[in-house]
């Protein structure tokens, strides 16, 4: 018998800005070695994935350090990065934050590391690694969130993670919520992330203010500039009371509510998982955000649904990351 | 050995308006006693559970006389219902058009006809017999959707009908496609079904003639009555040319391509068909559809999904029932 709490994943979650990275005990019990480095993209790719050996030499030496495990405890490495994937040959399609086209990702970490690796879609990873260890565990199906620059997803069905026919599925923040709404990067129009990503939060701050000339300690908090408006100072303001950043956050909900209704209709999870900047806004979002759902939504779909903040901010990456490589490569979790 | 070419599965389609039944050999490759009776809602359940019943006699007898078949071949019941239904229990849980409440309706007719029966939502079943002998076949992933008084849908993930947590799941007809927009029947503002309905596609051409004072054949083919005008008349009025009735068709396209372009970056189907009154306006809804769905949906998603017509109308829920009877007793297709 293999002792699974001896035994360790390591994981890696690849963003435009910082890489993160830890070891994950077999049996999820233990998690080990957690740190973060920027990613520094405009080194090329041949310098990111330094950077990410690197840090993966760091994670071993302290969990060796910290548990008494050995090189050869070590069964392997799941990468989360940004899509599009090609998940069979282990590549990063296109990723525009990092500026790479076709990189054979999986391939360049597993023969510098000398171990099997796996290659999944950050958005998959962080909703995995919630329904391993976080806010969805004892799940059956999930939806997972993730609120940021943009508006990712991912999807577990009866227990296992969902790809779909190309690997796109769980593309969350393009569902449309109105079909003759805000142009969207994506080329589209009236996606959900042109409403409630952190840039169009920002964006809709902005209208407001300019619009409304109403008095509001945003325009303090920026002297003015409302060019520096961020949707965390508007988290920030509505806790302090503002009316119209309360109002913001309250349409934030209204349109999240209205995504995830639709979600709740389509998919039926058991729970919906929100992760992201936003959640920082804690009750003045999620309150809104459920009875918008509730007013929205089929009865049997709401009262199946828990709709709940991620429980990992910052890890879900990567404890996602190792639980794909356990799932695709062991079967399961 | 079994001869499956020998064994037939029973399929019976219960809709408020008609009953469906027939029988399909356990192999896929026989469809006998196909048949259709009223519903007549008004004789109450009891009344109604009696013409299943003799349909579904009718549809033994004549499969016997055509295939030489005996009794004991017939292996089971496949019923599609309109939901929501409780499926562990066999309940129709409510039924508007039929004025059922918590009804067992699987108990009943398996206790009558003295055979296994299960009970499946009525979209579901359309779904699953284009994915067993339709347009679907020898797909993965498919997205069903039945356009008629309302819009239904089914969902296929990995070969596997979906279900979600508490039998919900694929009420396609609910995707919000404009948050401030058109009140629905479910209580929501802005679903597909509330622009792309059959009755919606009539509401919308009757509030065209009287905004536009446009000339229009419509009015002289309901005699003036707008209040008669219905999808079918919108259809024959676009395939004649008529200027109103095609931009109706060309909205309805828009709308139908801006929800499907939703479940194309959600759930990434290899398949999505289309059933209902609705394909009779052929490919101009299926040309404009399609566009609309390749400018709004990822590149990825849009190359990986066929946009079909069901190939099955009218035996679609009965083939479908029978399958899942199959696939539900017999754990596969």
């Amino acid at each position: 018998m293999t002792d699974t709490s001896r035994q360790f994943i390591i994981g890696v979650d690849l963003g435009g800005t910082k890489i993160f990275a830890g070891a994950v005990s077999l049996d999820g019990a233990r998690t080990s070695g957690m740190r973060s480095v920027s990613t520094q993209p405009e080194l090329g790719a041949d310098g990111v994935v330094d950077r990410m050996v690197a840090l993966v030499e760091g994670v071993v030496l302290d969990t060796i350090n910290e548990t008494g495990a050995t090189r050869k405890d070590f069964i392997g490495i799941g990468i989360g990065a940004p899509g599009p994937l090609d998940r069979d040959k282990g590549l990063v399609i296109v990723a525009p934050n990092l500026g790479w086209k076709d990189f054979p990702l999986r391939e360049r970490i597993s023969s510098r590391l000398n171990m099997p690796a796996t290659l999944d879609n950050d958005a998959n990873c962080a909703t995995v690694g919630e329904f391993w260890l976080g806010a969805a565990r004892g799940a059956r199906n999930v939806v997972g969130i993730t609120i940021g620059t943009g508006i990712g997803g991912g999807l577990i069905f009866n227990g296992e993670l969902y790809h779909g026919s190309s690997d796109v599925a769980g593309e969350i923040g393009h569902t449309t919520i109105d079909v003759n709404g805000r142009h969207c990067k994506c080329g589209n129009y009236g996606c959900l992330e042109a409403y409630a990503s952190g840039p169009a939060i920002a964006t809709r701050a902005r209208e407001a203010l300019a619009r409304e000339d109403n008095a509001s300690m945003l325009t303090a908090m920026v002297d003015g500039q409302l060019d520096r408006i961020t949707a965390e100072l508007v988290y920030d303001a509505a806790k302090k009371g503002d009316g119209v950043a309360n109002e913001i956050v309250r349409d934030t909900a209204r349109y999240l509510g209205a995504g995830i209704a639709t979600l709740l209709n389509v998919v039926n999870p058991d729970v919906v998982v929100v992760a992201g900047g936003v959640t920082q806004a804690g009750e003045a979002l999620f309150g809104p955000l459920r009875t918008e759902v509730r007013r929205r939504a089929f009865k049997p779909a709401v009262q199946a649904a828990r709709i709940v903040p991620a429980e990992l901010p910052g890890t879900a990456g990567v404890i996602g990351a190792v639980a794909t490589f356990k799932m695709s490569t062991l079967g399961g979790l």
